[in-house]
């Protein structure tokens, strides 16, 4: 059988079938697990990359029935059962089929928006920020024109769920972090904004919890502005509304859409491309096919419809398995249909705060913060990165000082100077 | 007054300058300073870029007279005293200048083999060679083909410097810590091959421990050939004299070519480029042009020639900073004249064995592989990276778990799937 996507999903459902009579097949596009949840930690150059991810085989080193292949799928055959790839073996045959490829970040449409507005999905993109975050305070530096300076010290987050407010929260943090090593700002010109299409901001929380995510944001410097649309963004900056705001930086965190590899698998899918599943988490028509994680549209058991959280992709990964298995043996029990377990939910906000929200029983402030650190410790996956993240932890709220603030890639140096200095790069 | 490049050279002028009456602008082409000695063991995925590396600014925080600017410098004129860049504020007029802008590696004219056989100078060559590593055991696991995964398990270490070395030690160290990820690699196929043109490895050290890396090399399982020269280099492999070797991984540890900058300093540059310079670091003709380090084909006071060595040029931007005070003062003293101090030659040869030369005194083995742990943790740049780059080899030492094996940057994930799901890579 065959697994796409070595993410929460992916992995939990790899592990669901540790001791099932079966042969998997992990595909990924990277050799390596991120811990999504912290991804903007790596964003705003608080974490290493390293910290938040593990090799996949790492993971499933001890698992005898899985091999683990490194590509990206381009095709699913659900008539002729098989999986297309960009690398050997190109084509990989199923019996039993689990598609957890997630979702990326989508702009409505406005594709043209990518290049100004990147999001935060994948590795890659965090390297992306992280390199513009840095370079908006080089650039800032050196500007001489007073308009291109306030500009390059204007940030703006489009989005204001989980991700858009945990990234506008660091903003400001990391910023004053910065500032004893840039001479030239003026750093009362920071202005991070944080844009949101509804009333609220972090719309699933409670409204007291939104109010209060609201009021700690502003005391960090953030300006929040809510029932504001983003009309346009170019290179010059975000139109929301009838404003324009002149922003060097724009981060997207407002819209995701499904891998498209569920083209292949229903003509049945929703707006955001996912793939609508039966409660048992089978693709009707197919039922050796289980679609989970963000790619799916799942309505559970009870009829909540599931959010696409880490949480709910690790139990949907393990539901997908049991039905596996329960497929196999062939003994006709019935399969178990998705009840999704809502352990909380929590967000935080800048240095030391959060909002958390338990089934109803809600914290704020330090605690929440607090609470909010521990878990997130406890899921990361492999010890190494815990005790490494803890210690990063420790020590950049200690000292304040960011060790990982690398910009990298060929964009970080500039166009290279002439002659034999610039070697051509090698292709891959 | 102008300091081009924040590696070891540049870092210790603009220190050595600490107290004196001027100005410094230190500009880098990158945000960080690296610790070029440990930049294979990035390559090999043994330490994380930022255990290695720390932002120029950051180091530079507490000296008031230094400003710091990202941007690389395309030309440079003496006549004009102005300093160009591709990034703001674009001209820089000097009155003192310090030209320690390194070298990048060469190929002897063959720069058709820079796309197959990257060299190790900067972090992004080594981003480059641990994806090219780590991609190769990624494309056996999975080739159908023996021949194809007998070279993609054969990697040819190019030049039996330190560089080589310890590149070619590392890699079958790093390998046998991957054995239990990777099922269907046929780990006896594992080849390692190390050449050098001449008839030692190592050949700036004592006869004895030459004889003893290659031995210990050997050991490890590294296939040494000595008097063997590359006659070309494509992307099936490698010819030495009149024999092929199939390989896909090939890294370029041989040749060097000082930076470019050169060209506009003198007319009289040695054949890797060279700036020849007095004893007192001055380029002739233009007694306020330093050239230091790397770049700078020098002569010490005893007529010994300087080698390439992070603390030759240690010792260099010390004597040109304290020549520049002597200048300003301007009080008749005359220029220090540089003397190379030898603090001796250390190498390592895989997990735990190096060779060490001090001024006669020679180890071997395992105690001078502690002493060079000693050594190159003293060195370390800023605290956090000592204590961060400890744990990391304290953890890698007891599990022999790679924490660090990403594989990073478009090129590791093949082409991008058609669709809504590759959104177009944001320009610069």
């Amino acid at each position: 059988m065959v697994i796409i996507g070595g993410g929460f999903g992916g992995l939990s459902a790899a592990r669901g079938l540790r001791d099932a009579p079966v042969d998997i097949t992990l595909i990924d596009r990277t050799n390596h697990h991120v811990f999504q949840p912290l991804l903007y930690q790596v964003a705003t150059a608080s974490l290493a990359p390293s910290d938040i991810t593990v090799p996949i085989r790492w993971v499933l080193r001890a698992q005898e029935n899985v091999r683990v292949l490194l590509g990206t799928v381009t095709h699913v055959d659900v008539a002729e059962r098989t999986v297309r790839m960009d690398a050997e073996p190109h084509v990989v045959p199923y019996d039993y089929l689990v598609v957890a490829t997630g979702a990326r970040h989508a702009y409505f449409g406005n594709d043209r928006w990518a290049p100004h507005a990147p999001g935060l999905k994948t590795l890659d993109d965090a390297y992306e920020m992280r390199r513009r975050f840095l370079m908006a305070f080089e650039q800032a530096e050196a500007a001489v024109d007073e308009a291109e300076r306030r500009a390059l010290m204007t940030f703006v987050v489009v989005g204001g769920g989980p991700t858009g407010v945990e990234l506008a929260g660091m903003l400001p943090d990391v910023s004053r972090a910065l500032r004893r090593d840039f001479r030239n700002i003026d750093w009362t010109s920071l202005h991070v904004i944080l844009i949101e299409g509804g009333d609220h901001v972090l719309p699933s929380f409670p409204a007291h919890l939104s109010a209060r995510a609201k009021r700690d944001l502003e005391e960090l410097g953030v300006e929040v502005r809510t029932n504001a649309f983003v009309t346009n963004i170019d290179a010059r900056g975000v139109m929301v509304g009838d404003g324009f705001i002149p922003a060097r930086t724009v981060f997207w965190a407002a819209g995701n859409r499904a891998s498209p590899l569920g083209a292949g698998l229903s003509t049945d899918r929703d707006q955001a491309g996912r793939v609508p599943v039966l409660p048992t988490l089978q693709v009707a028509g197919h039922e050796n096919v289980f679609v989970i994680g963000d790619m799916a549209a799942a309505v559970d058991v009870r009829g909540v419809t599931v959010p696409s959280v880490a949480p709910a992709a690790t139990q949907m990964g393990n539901v997908a398995a049991q039905n596996i298995v329960r497929l196999i043996d062939r003994a006709g029990q019935p399969l178990e249909r998705f009840q999704y377990v809502n352990k909380g939910e929590l967000a935080t906000i800048g240095r030391h705060r959060a909002v958390a929200n338990f089934g109803g029983i809600t914290m704020q402030g330090y605690l929440a913060w607090f609470l909010w650190l521990l878990v997130h410790i406890m899921y990361l996956v492999g010890f190494r990165n815990r005790a490494a993240v803890l210690l990063q932890w420790a020590y950049m709220y200690l000292t304040y000082q960011r060790g990982v603030r690398l910009i990298t890639g060929s964009e970080a140096h500039g166009p290279p100077a002439s002659g034999e200095w610039s070697l051509p790069e090698p292709p891959p």
